[in-house]
């Protein structure tokens, strides 16, 4: 156990965040908002100090790390991010409870959108910039950005970039770390920076197109209006759709158009079948409500809207779902579940998963009607072991105890029933955001106790990170020495 | 595809149903109910006359079957002994629509124990005999009393038995087929009978007794009185709680008590866990629901019964625990996912199963510590190899697959919401019988469309057939000749 490397790398994250807080800071500064202002530079300062510090104190003799040391890293790293990042609520006064403000940090980071505040147009612009930053640095994850940045020995910061990146199979798309980390942020950077011009020059004030695109981006779904998107007009809306669909995607996909590699975009089985879900379930969703708006465009447009949005694990709304007919409300429900391509900023269990536990499905059922044929299975062509397999059926099965987990912990809240609470527990652990009934989208987390709050951060935690690396961060074996 | 000796073993199927009409046919001569007389007699030549002229048409030119044939024999096994085990409740006039009739049926073989009855006090005791009779039947297995009446190839017949009965691992008891069979109806029989002379001498009358006794046997849970078994003595209560834990032991043990092999029983780890599952959970409701009772004997035993008929996915219940605080009320939702023993009676998913479950997540978590350990899975002492492993993996995944899937086939529900439908799905797929909420143990299935019943119904065979069975004959390759 290589602890002063995980030091290290901590300490690296901490001053990383002093530098990100630069940005809100100056937003507090252009509207003047004195509170926020303060409360930036206090945490920012004191960040900074820490990580300058803490570095004085732990210098690595060495920086091999193993698997174990970079799970642990990601899941400290992820803590004292969240820690640090909800002080400006509670320093700007506007968030008086500390399980209400690290609440507000862990959905930010974890691109859940699940909020506790019960009126969001009174925050101060400062403030909402870091919330919707939040969703931005915690989508394609912070120790990418750091693997972006500072040196590091790239073939040990493979650990590091499996345990934070999400998806069953963690590919290079570049042979060096450092130079994959870059790309990925670069095309992050692009796409947020066109959607932020569509939104803008769609007639979207300036301020409202930088958080969208964020939360988008990061397919978090913080908004800052009391009823989500819908106030904005129906291109907005479209253009918002597209664009949690797009960050939906396969990022190594955005690569391969970059370098003009056509082919295995366009023969993508995952894209494929994430587009198939999307089209189906919107496509049934439209039938099932149109008797709601009595008018086709708008029935369509509510449709892909909330399909993009939680298959996307993003949580923005255009209208109410949780109005919607049964069925509509059960498909986004079951879509809860479902999340979007591997390698994408979305969470859920990613359309690969999925199509990996129903080929592992079908192989067994095969393998019950002709014991003796040895049938392999394919994904994107290439034939997958017994051990992926496997690992990804026994992924699901931990994945339902963390849920099952998490709703048990819900047990002694006194103001939420049975509907809220078991949707919000698959809505943190999925990092979607709203969640049925009392936890819908124009409701919120606030009325939950400082306990059921603390039990949904570490959900969504335990979701954003795959669940193994918390898993592991909790088990004390893994600190042991040798 | 040996289609010929399919068709013979689901005549026999018909002509054993016919045989156990004769009881509820006594039944209802006892207490002089023509309505019921005349539906008994009329099912019952009706059954014998169609299995005979069956008989004559197909006669099978060999007895080879494999798996195959096994999991199609079981599914049309169940399919027509449910159809032809609606026909009395018709004719009888006391249940008038098909779908009812089929489901109160599928409800009572699959000894799930929902019902669709809205007055259960109102019907004939030949009917609510029959009602608990198809229970104890479906409990061990139809199959399982053909091959210890018929003669069979034992060699082949291991298909049969291992498609009809429960759990990850089937063993045979003694070397031949048809001994097993024997022996295990021997000792369920004895059980019943110890039961019903408990029930019988402890002050409930001989019908209330026998009926309550094939209901614990099978872990089904039909009740005959509309309170279910609150309405009976705190002793009665408490022998139907220990005969419900005892129905849910596999009944390998049972065998091994009989033969005096007192070690392999006491040593069996898959018996411990069930106690503990058991005494932890109702420790905890202990706690939860005193303030209610304010009485810590009553808290107490309703715990215990709740528990004991939750786990054993009997569904009976001495209280009305949909009034029960969250925690309690949480607690028995994450039971009905649990399951007795293998080899028992009881549904779900079995201890067993998630026995290897927890294993194999625990595999998965140490081999991403040390990577390079080859840390092998025991389960009883016996090493279980990655084959056993992935296969209750994936059936977990598939299990989960099939409640989504029934929770999705109710969204056209008008009349039940959220939390009725999906405890619906899950008791339905589990065998339980109540849920919560709308469909709780003091309510009833009886509000639900047709349509709905029949998904419910074909639910509850999945769950009972353990899934395979169902889905392959679903499956329109396993019908291929080739």
């Amino acid at each position: 156990m290589n602890r002063r490397m995980i030091f290290y790398m901590v300490e690296n994250i901490v001053k990383l965040e002093a530098v990100l807080l630069v940005l809100p800071l100056l937003v507090s500064l252009c509207y003047n908002e004195m509170n926020c202002l303060s409360a930036f530079s206090i945490t920012l300062i004191a960040a900074a100090a820490v990580g300058v510090a803490l570095t004085l104190i732990f210098k690595p003799k060495n920086k091999v790390i193993y698997a174990k040391e970079g799970f642990i890293i990601v899941t400290l790293a992820w803590v004292f991010l969240s820690v640090i990042g909800a002080m400006p609520f509670l320093i700007s006064g506007e968030v008086t409870n500390f399980f209400d403000a690290f609440f507000e940090t862990v959905s930010g980071f974890t691109t859940t959108g699940a909020s506790i505040l019960t009126d969001v147009e009174k925050m101060s612009h400062g403030l909402l910039f870091w919330r919707s930053f939040t969703h931005w640095i915690g989508g394609m994850g912070v120790l990418v950005l750091i693997m972006a940045i500072i040196p590091t020995d790239s073939g040990r910061a493979i650990h590091i970039l499996r345990a934070e990146m999400a998806g069953p199979v963690i590919g290079k798309i570049v042979p060096k770390i450092k130079d994959t980390a870059k790309i990925l942020y670069f095309i992050y950077f692009v796409i947020t920076v066109v959607e932020m011009g569509f939104l803008f020059f769609g007639g979207m004030p300036l301020f409202d197109s930088a958080v969208h695109a964020l939360g988008t981006a990061g397919t978090g779904g913080f908004g800052i209006k009391a009823d989500s998107l819908a106030g904005y007009s129906p291109y907005l809306q479209w253009v918002i759709t597209v664009f949690m669909l797009i960050f939906g995607i396969n990022f190594n996909l955005f690569y391969l158009l970059l370098i003009r590699k056509f082919k295995p975009v366009i023969t993508n089985r995952e894209l494929w079948v994430y587009a198939g879900i999307v089209v189906i379930s919107a496509g049934i969703i439209t039938v099932s409500i149109y008797p709601l708006y009595n008018n086709f465009s708008d029935s369509v447009r509510h449709s892909f809207f909330q399909v993009a949005s939680i298959v996307s694990t993003t949580g923005y709304s255009s209208t109410d779902f949780n109005l919607w007919p049964d069925l509509a409300r059960n498909i986004i429900f079951i879509l809860m579940f479902f999340g979007g391509c591997a390698g994408s900023t979305a969470g859920g269990l990613k359309i690969s998963r999925l199509m990996i536990l129903f080929k592992s499905i079908q192989k067994d059922v095969r393998h019950l009607l002709h014991p003796r044929s040895v049938a392999s299975v394919k994904l994107e062509g290439k034939p997958l072991d017994n051990t992926i397999l496997h690992s990804v059926t026994t992924y699901f099965s931990i994945y339902i105890v963390l849920i099952a987990a998490t709703f048990l912990l819900l047990s002694f809240e006194p103001n939420f029933d049975f509907e809220a609470n078991i949707t919000a527990s698959i809505s943190c652990c999925n990092n979607v955001g709203p969640g049925l009934g009392l936890v819908g989208p124009m409701s919120g987390y606030g009325g939950y106790s400082d306990f059921s709050k603390l039990v949904l951060s570490i959900a969504m935690l335990f979701g954003r990170l795959e669940i193994y690396p918390v898993l592991l961060a909790l088990y004390p074996k893994t600190w042991r020495k040798k």
